[in-house]
């Protein structure tokens, strides 16, 4: 993608997310009517859907030729990552958005041809937008993020995951983590992908693991981390899939491949 | 402890933590030489130690009649909660303000006769200042916190945990852990005591549940608690002893007991 039109986009999608976000802050102390989808603990709200709409009506109106690809369901259906696709989620932390009315996020990435060229991140309550453009460095308002430390060892390192990776679960033997976690630093659960994606680019994190991510919750969070030296792939260290779900990792350079070898060793 | 003390109490505390968040603020980003106590985890700076001087000085040079009972151990040596006592942690969740720098917070609650009478909790970047005067309500900065919510049921609870509850452990069978955590709604962990308090204030957790705190770690946060509705206990329901270290749950009075329930069911 050109400079050109990569900056372009940027302004627009910014502009949207600023938007967006006004409208949740605006709605969110309505009475919100909340479903729930793959699970019991799996939310979904009014807001959620209106706010996916309000991306795709301003994409389509602007860049008929441009695809989207969204949490709700509202945008296309894709089979490959041909031309250039917005991936959106438009409340990324749910759960944290419906019990605790902030530490939820915007999440808008926008690929072309399968590269990832723009991540926007936007922490809503705590008015705080991370943003990248393809090798132009990361931002977090407007101050560039520094490159991820160099020096770091695996047992001083803190480290993003939920307590499900303790309790037996179809990917990992969950005695081996239970195990890992003794080897490290900390443990944190922050409950939004996008904004642990977010707080490794910033450091505030040292991985972020996760067993079960979409598209739209990795794919600003990927570019932006990029932009700082960091590594996502797979859990085992292999490269994600666009189009599928994926058990990610997110991580500082320097212990993403440790990570890798202990989750390939308690492999299920 | 009479109003007009109490009053004149809170004013002084109030200003020395604001200047104790400020010194804070100064000094965080110099080189700092960072120990450990108990494990290679547990960590303290020379800015936990200045600043818990800062304190002792304060409070003995106005009240020097008065005790205090603090973290880094430069206050008294106290065999009971006889008189007026300040509990201080000068930098409560030091792992997060070592390698975060943020999502810390100073905790001081003043106790008399081992009563709580005021309770203060300064989230130092967020900017934020929770406290409590007995029977007068909490506040987040200078908005009164609403009473806990009295329709709960557990599983649409989150609690704040860390994920050692999940692994062996001395108090309490972790696959009977494991079990609870797939009936509520939701996990995290902040790695900040007081600040999970002042969470459980807010209702932005449910609950939060601790292995093995010390006084400094909760003197605040319960004065702060108590004036929303909620409770603080041992994690089987029995009172704290502010003389020692506890197993603590804090949590809203709905779901407190049966919480408590579960521990008690999964006590070793």
């Amino acid at each position: 993608m050109d400079k050109t039109l990569r900056d372009e986009l940027f302004q627009k999608a910014k502009q949207w997310v600023y938007e967006a976000g006004e409208l949740i802050k605006e709605r969110m102390n309505e009475p919100l009517s909340i479903d729930t989808k793959s699970n019991a603990n799996d939310l979904v709200t009014i807001l959620d859907k209106e706010t996916e709409k309000f991306f795709i009506k301003k994409i389509k109106a602007n860049y008929p030729e441009h695809l989207v690809l969204s949490e709700e369901g509202f945008g296309d259906k894709l089979k490959s990552l041909d031309g250039i696709i917005w991936i959106i989620d438009p409340i990324d932390g749910t759960m944290n958005f419906v019990h605790q009315k902030r530490n939820f996020a915007i999440s808008l990435g926008i690929y072309c041809e399968g590269i990832g060229e723009i991540g926007i991140i936007y922490d809503v309550m705590g008015n705080c937008l991370y943003h990248a453009k393809k090798g132009e460095g990361a931002y977090k308002n407007e101050k560039q993020l520094a490159p991820l430390k160099e020096k770091l060892v695996l047992k001083e390192s803190i480290i993003g995951m939920n307590h499900y990776w303790l309790c037996e679960n179809r990917l990992i033997d969950h005695q081996d983590m239970q195990q890992f976690i003794r080897t490290i630093r900390g443990v944190r659960t922050y409950g939004s992908a996008a904004l642990e994606f977010a707080y490794v680019a910033e450091g505030i994190l040292d991985a972020y693991l996760t067993m079960k991510l979409s598209p739209w919750d990795i794919a600003a969070g990927i570019v932006i981390v990029q932009e700082v030296g960091g590594v996502t792939t797979d859990i085992f260290g292999q490269p994600v899939n666009m189009l599928t779900d994926n058990p990610v990792m997110v991580a500082n350079s320097v212990i993403s491949e440790q990570i890798a070898t202990v989750m390939r060793k308690g492999k299920k």
